[in-house]
């Protein structure tokens, strides 16, 4: 739980987070919760579906103990520049940025509790170029506590098996996308997220905040997700079901 | 404008990305409209004040073209890892991103056009530490077009004089930082951002997403901020006054 008084002393004067008391224990520090949290990156991901998500853990990480892994197939900047070969890029700007990774697909952190697939142009390279990502996803899911998945994610953890017979939802300007993806996979098409066990699937983009919320009250409770979407200035979407882009789409 | 057809054929279908026609010309190209875009970063910055404008700004480079810099001290990889003699990183986390500047303070681009100031615990650092970015924002604005402030970032705006006779908005957690900031500026407790001139400034962190579609509406037309929208499948907070977040901390 993050007190709203801990709130006010930690946000809402300027000097006071300097004098931070310790004697506001950090909560959760005895309770057995996910620790270790990983985000899969390839080129071209598209940016808000990796830092919506991860600025709402940023916030948890503030008041429990958790740690990030930033995964990729080198430790080389990974960009979110769609390739020029792409028509995606037509318009020749020049507009993308570039985040570093923290480990590799080859040599990850133990133990991962969580694991996060966000989605972009990236998502539409080959299987082969992918497949790095793929296969992390398919090696590593057996032992992760959550797989969550936003926008065209939802397509690489298909890819590695994880959407077989279970419901799922993804990007819905992208919804033929998914197509021939998954075995036995119920693709939901108006969700903005859906929940089957431990993986969360989530539509597109900005809808990865809105599973986050949903995942992080189901596991850290709704104190807690309340806080963080406070000091986030983030009012959630709280209805699983409520698409409006589906209907845009006519889906 | 990007049209809905346009939208179709780069988003719906998995392959037809690869075969886009260059018959749907770029638009914009023989417009007038703001080309070079800069980010101010700096230690501790929050992710996603700067990572939800860009990446609405990432969707509208595909349709126009644009630039982006993202500019800091050096070209070293900047984090938002809150420092560890703050209280807020009482936790022990060990979560936090990097990302890499294009350009430098001492360096920067020639002639931009739009400015973006994030904000975040970085922004409670001294004025000697902030010294780079307060300099900068204070000796860039007379050339800019626009200067939009996310968060805690006015409060570097209000440093620089910027927001000097104007009316602005800040974080409402932390509202009571901006005491004495800016000289003789107005600030408005009850906004999800303030338009005043050519300054925009937003509430916390989210805000700075709703701030950006009301620009992008404001300088781009409705058409394109729409169909960001939709690329983005975020649902916009569309009336400047309405702020749960001012009622929250009953301000």
């Amino acid at each position: 739980m993050i007190k709203v008084q801990s709130l006010i002393s930690l946000l809402a004067l300027g000097t006071s987070v300097f004098s931070y008391s310790s004697a506001n224990a950090v909560s959760g520090t005895n309770t057995t919760h996910p620790v270790e949290f990983g985000f899969v990156l390839f080129p071209a991901f598209q940016a808000l579906d990796v830092f919506g998500p991860l600025d709402a853990l940023n916030m948890l990480s503030l008041n429990y103990s958790i740690n990030l892994h930033l995964l990729s197939t080198t430790l080389d900047p990974v960009s979110t520049r769609i390739p020029s070969t792409l028509p995606a890029n037509r318009a020749n700007s020049n507009f993308s940025e570039s985040i570093v990774p923290t480990a590799t697909f080859d040599n990850p952190p133990e133990n991962l509790d969580v694991l996060l697939v966000p989605g972009g142009f990236g998502t539409r390279a080959s299987n082969e170029e992918l497949a790095p990502q793929i296969n992390f996803i398919r090696d590593t899911y057996p032992n992760l506590q959550y797989l969550i998945t936003v926008c065209t994610g939802a397509w690489l953890a298909a890819k590695a098996g994880v959407l077989d017979n279970r419901n799922a939802t993804s990007n819905k300007a992208a919804w033929a996308g998914r197509e021939g993806l998954g075995n036995n996979t119920n693709w939901i098409p108006h969700a903005r997220w859906v929940q089957d066990g431990n993986v969360w699937t989530s539509s597109g983009v900005s809808a990865g905040i809105d599973v986050t919320f949903a995942w992080l009250e189901a596991v850290f409770g709704n104190e807690t997700a309340t806080d963080v979407s406070v000091e986030l200035e983030y009012s959630r979407h709280l209805n699983a079901s409520e698409d409006p882009f589906a209907d845009y789409w006519g889906l």
